[in-house]
């Protein structure tokens, strides 16, 4: 199968991170082609930044529609997602998602580790969105300013070790979400050292994409994920455009 | 105070309607500016048209920032509201989250009455995400297709009166919420034939707008609604770019 | 139009906080008549006062119904609000929904800063009752006690403000309530020192209940907000009387 | 033990029919004493009837404190009672609340049968304020006008138990609650005729007040429902006056 | 009336102390029948624990099937509660659901006691399963690990007080809930000492099992609580089969 | 990896069903071992046949204790699921909570269809304790009483296909969960004749399964999800003492 990964940031730096714990996960039947956002900013902190990033995501996808068989949307937070999973009609997998779907199989209540003060709120608004939010024992984040956002795992090894500690024996968190693409990799690489499962979005994402694919399921042509229905349009970007079109085609 | 509207739809015909009910509402000293998304399609129903449109909305705030005293988002489903409260330091009011809470102070429990079966996910999920599904009677809608957006109201004027009657009699609805741009100005004109009161996205939005620039709230510098993070963007419009400069220029 | 005020507690001087507050928010064309309690306690804390309250404020609603043209109950907890919206043809508004409505369109979580500890939890089940204890991020109160109910915002201006930058620091606070009459007007003294938006119940009810009457909603004669049925009564208090009467009449 | 029960309407019909039901489940060493609201409305169906009989009730209540050993509130819906627990240093119950707490420990979900289409969101709001909405499956109500509030049981009989056969076979519920004071004793009447277990107000909240005097419960001196603070009063009945001043003086 | 008490637990000496309670507790027309699970662990802490248990207690109870009229689940957790409501006729009521309800009708918001730290996720998972989590204030546990199970009251006498206190003044409950059958009988020993109602499960599982048994309420012959359906099995021991076979021959 | 799965109903001809569709789906990677219950009832319908089903689930995986790297619990209800994760230091995964995460990743909303009336409690208690509530749309089931549990799919294809195209059109699921192991394969079979993604709870728990073996989670030794505490025992069966044993000797 052939898999998109979006990153809906601009930073390249990123992409790899992103990249190397998707291919450390994949199956060796799974093709993995990458995109990064050409517009947007840095990393996604805040909902004006995350509607960008929405945008640039659908852009991303429009430019490469018809050449894969699922895609994951690579930012916590899953900027766009629920859009993408109307026009496509192949699996579209989001990062929070992801990760969120994994712990419940691995523990009643998980906690979040995130980089930073800011990103909380969008964070914890992904988890009500998904109606989890009963199941969310805790966010905590990085309380340093980050130095870059490709070192973020190197930079601050020891506070996200502490913040993950702290999620199971003060906050009662039986599984550890790392959460955001730049800790992309961190689980694994942490794993040995908590007491508690730790779940990676990206490895997460990946492996829900293959088994969406792996299970057959058909896109909807009913129901509030089918295709949006034809109306008259205008100024669209091509790829947006081609989005729309394609999914129309697809009605029964 | 200077009011800008955006109907982030294309429809000029809807943007005409919004305008109408608008200036049947507004302030004698209230100068209203109307703008209508310069892409996107002819009325949004969908997820995926609301990521369009919420971008729209945002382009076409960039192009006025700094002109306006408080900002109306015309759509039902609020496309691109919680973002563009971060970045606009006035007022931002969506349709939807106008009409909720005028109604949630008419009665305890609203219904929503809307043009289309396809709308009413992306509805559902709004009032979800105000966090007040527990007051939501029901959400009905019509239930043949729409000759044209501009002319809903006059063309399905029969069954709108019986799906407001509908939803008192048989949903437990204490307030009536005609939702959609589309119906703009149809609660003035039917008050008097229903049996509870009825709420109007526009119009409540107007008096909103106008009630917190009276109020004279001050924007946040804290929080999760202040500005986003400076950090390195790329290849954004200049009307987005503006809209995330004159924000961090606010910061404390 | 006019505007019926009424404090539900006995407090003369917590009345004038009221007025002074109302009067400076309120449009020209609005004239303004308070109402104290005629019977009653100096300030409501707990559920049996807020009993007591309800029945006060009704006797005041009676005493002078059909002189008005919109009604604030100007407690925070709202006593007997409910009730009287079934019985009244003209909007009536509570300090506490008024002031959760303005909240609630500044951003998506708020905390309510409090004069007293007992306060507190008829806070809550006013928030809960509401239907937005999902947006509630935390209730902080005074720590010591009052010297007098009319001089709060004086005597503990310091740990009022030093509450109100905890609930954003600490608690994720995207807007405060500065609840209860007692601190009528303080929002708009501070609302220059603080980092977020504050919202003051007095000045919201009276926009609210102008906004409500510009826009022309009729009362409910159907549903759960329409007139009580007619049935024997009986040593019912004139004031009580006439309201059930005059509601009565209005059934269609 | 010496039990006083308040049927917070003015009927006297149904304080028999109360009674009765009362004096069928009461252990052999309780007294039983009834009183009637001295003023009010014949039966309780909105917020505002509710509004007054909080107020009688707790009148009643204060005529005769010191006299009694636990105290029932005699009306669906629960007039005043949270405000009386917290005045009242003996158990006090509610039809309400004792008729879902013995409904929890018969099955998952219970409905509601009820006498008119009007009380039905009363009882709503009730069982929300219970914190039990979760568990109710569904509340319904008979369609034609009451005769007479002492003779619904009679007069209604069929379509009481054609109700109640709906609730299990079409809304899913376990058990069922008869509610309102006009069909005390009902439950115990047609037990046999229906196939899952029927719950009456009256005779559970007897039950209760019972056990919380049995098993020897203190009264709060501290928390939400200790005696609400010492503080400048006016104007109050005597009756009202004697409970304040009752629970100022079991303060620590 | 006949009472079984099942002690899911293996400790003879628990079974002692909920014994010593229950016959404080019973009324004189009460037989009291204790009975130990004949396999499984000192105390149950954990799901898997109750897992075990709730085949135990099930075993208990088919042994001694016809000979008692109501049965109490003396653990808190309610192993096998719900189940067994299903084949037995006779009103079956758990400790857990017992202490729920009557802290429900002494307060709005309760904690729980408890006597380890790993105990505490099975009690919110039993509190969120009996609908009533928006009441939970806090569950506060022992420190220190226990000598025995036997003596916890003895052992751990001041920190359990402590922990009471500090639900009361650190997180809002009206009522304490002390858990857990090792505490049996301490909330009547300590409520002299504590400034909100405090309640045991044992006395109140003991209570509200003679209430239903005094309310003569039918066991179900349709909806979600009647005998399980008629079907093959195998290997089962007598007795469980002979709950299924008696469950199934009272179906109508 | 070696994969277990065990059908907690006695019946050989779902087991056959079920491990055809492992069969189809897993990787070739994948050995699968086959368990029957050896105790127990042809299918689960209700919380008792559920309890005892545990036990045999429990039993099963005690004698299989160390030969296999992760499990599924295959009969929808999970029946046992949450204890055995707390003493298997592999993935376990159930046939309930597999289908809901997928289908939670293909629409907002899921319905459920089901074979039974008497089963859809219980499945609407497991969806309330995996905390999806909010997504559910509906459950709807067969109405016709079974010929065989094992021939369902062929005795009832028709109806089978009608619910599934009802829960779309009527309720607004976005996803269909077919429900219970006597279907499992059915969703393969019937999704090119469906509207919208049908989910099938055996496939889905096999590829989670082997998901979390890739994605290399460890066994919590924190938490409420490590081994229960060593604590005295008795008369257990040694398949359920190999479990605890082997438990607590990975305790940290």
């Amino acid at each position: 199968m052939r898999l998109l990964i979006v990153n809906p940031n601009i930073s390249e730096d990123v992409t790899r991170l992103i990249e190397a714990e998707a291919r450390r996960t994949a199956a060796v039947s799974t093709d993995i082609f990458m995109a990064t956002a050409s517009f947007g900013v840095a990393y996604i902190e805040t909902r004006f930044e995350a509607l960008i990033a929405a945008y640039a995501v659908a852009c991303a996808a429009g430019e490469r529609a018809g050449s894969f068989d699922a895609m994951v949307v690579a930012a916590f937070g899953d900027p766009g997602l629920a859009g993408l999973k109307e026009v496509l009609d192949v699996p579209v997998i989001g990062m929070t998602e992801a990760a969120l779907m994994s712990a419940c199989m691995l523990g009643t209540r998980f906690s979040i580790v995130a980089i930073s003060s800011r990103i909380t709120a969008w964070y914890r608004e992904t988890v009500v969105a998904n109606g989890l939010e009963s199941r969310l024992a805790s966010i905590r984040h990085l309380s340093s300013p980050l130095r870059g956002v490709g070192s973020v795992q190197q930079d601050h090894a020891d506070e996200l070790l502490a913040l993950c500690r702290r999620v199971v024996l003060e906050d009662g968190a039986d599984v550890i979400i790392l959460a955001g693409a730049p800790l992309a990799g961190l689980a694994r690489a942490v794993a040995d050292h908590l007491p508690v499962p730790v779940v990676d979005g990206v490895s997460s994402a990946v492996r829900h994409a293959e088994s969406l694919v792996t299970l057959g399921v058909r896109p909807a042509v009913l129901g509030s994920f089918c295709a949006p229905p034809v109306k008259s349009r205008a100024a669209l970007p091509a790829s947006i455009d081609s989005l729309l079109m394609r999914a129309q085609a697809r009605k029964p």
